[in-house]
């Protein structure tokens, strides 16, 4: 079906709908997408589709909108890849896959940073700054004063999950492989992307490409606990 | 257009495409959700709707697959969720919402955990448990010794923000509203849910259903950084 035909769903028990995606395309997606380990490295994502994906990290939610991270990301570069691997458990995902993203996220939080955020506040809705004050106060009180250093570099990290799972997501939809990447040297990372007193720090990593056919993770079931045991209705 | 329809987006330039959905309208639904603030409380999820939601949930990838959740759904039950708005800084959504979802991890990952885990691969996979052993050591050596309750609780939460991230997208592109909630107070829910001594502690939320009309917010401009100010390529 070629992309134009593709519009609203219309069910007359979803009147109101604004999905574009059926629920049986959904489930179908997340069961077709695993955790490749072999990526084809001949497969490149097309340009419009990584747009998409780039567009897709960059609208993620996030505590307050506050979107304390950096998304680096390794196309070509295969030397820089390479170096890489080694501080991956020797994962070749992270050299063969088309695109591969380290997640890094603000090892602090800063009265600055809020400042740079509602400042982007003002600019986007085009309001007096001094509109978003109640706003910047609350953030202020709850994570620059709230946290420690470390409890806001937790925090960082837990919104950049939230990048993670949309990133995957967007992926499966879009007909993409994923492998996330927890198994990391992180302080490598930043030594080797030069991210040392930068202010942002590796925390997780998302290899995008496609699957090779050799790839034998790709034929075994998944596996997931059943609905009845890890939900839960009230 | 019926759902029956809805195919295999076929393109020259992604010959191997098994997406289901077109960038453009990945992007549509991504910038057409935000953090609603006031649902309507008359708008339900249809059932289907409802179950691949749900799905999607069981679907989130895990860091080893350990999936070390609880998802606590309410649908009904307005006594209950009347009593968590106080601990909800007083939002509404809580309430309001066709579903309220509450995220809850495990408190601590043991061997018990690993041991249930295996053999869930056993089960799935028709295999020999002694077939999953060398994983098993790899997760007792890297999660289960290899950090310390509050850093495996941690551990936990991060997995729950995949799938915060995986449902708030799949979601999105069923058309359906959400609100991811961090301004909760966790114990309070621990205790109204009665998760004391379960095993599992709250650590997020997320409402899900349709916007009311009325909702300013709905309206307002979406605030994002620039995709240069967040995405750098190497």
């Amino acid at each position: 079906m070629p992309r134009a035909t593709l519009s609203r769903i219309q069910t007359p028990d979803f009147a109101r709908s604004m999905a574009t995606t059926s629920p049986e395309s959904l489930i179908q997606q997340l069961q077709w997408r695993y955790a490749t380990k072999q990526f084809d490295p001949q497969q490149k994502i097309a340009p419009e589709v990584w747009a998409a994906l780039e567009q897709s990290l960059v609208l993620t939610p996030s505590s307050y909108g506050m979107q304390p991270w950096k998304f680096i990301i390794l196309s070509g570069n295969a030397e820089l890849r390479e170096r890489l691997v080694p501080h991956s458990w020797g994962q070749r995902q992270v050299a063969d896959a088309s695109h591969f993203v380290v997640f890094t996220v603000r090892t602090e939080v800063t009265t600055s940073d809020v400042e740079t955020y509602v400042e982007r506040i003002a600019e986007v809705r085009q309001i007096d700054k001094s509109a978003v004050d109640p706003l910047k106060k609350m953030i202020e009180g709850g994570i620059v004063k709230g946290l420690s250093a470390s409890q806001q570099h937790d925090w960082a990290t837990r919104q950049a999950y939230i990048a993670l799972g949309n990133f995957m997501t967007s992926a499966a939809l879009l007909g993409v492989d994923t492998c996330p990447m927890e198994g990391i040297v992180p302080a490598k990372f930043d030594e080797i992307l030069g991210l040392k007193g930068s202010g942002y720090a590796t925390c997780v990593a998302c290899a995008a490409g496609f699957r090779a056919n050799t790839d034998k993770y790709a034929q075994l079931p998944k596996v997931r606990y059943s609905a009845q045991q890890v939900i839960e209705h009230r």
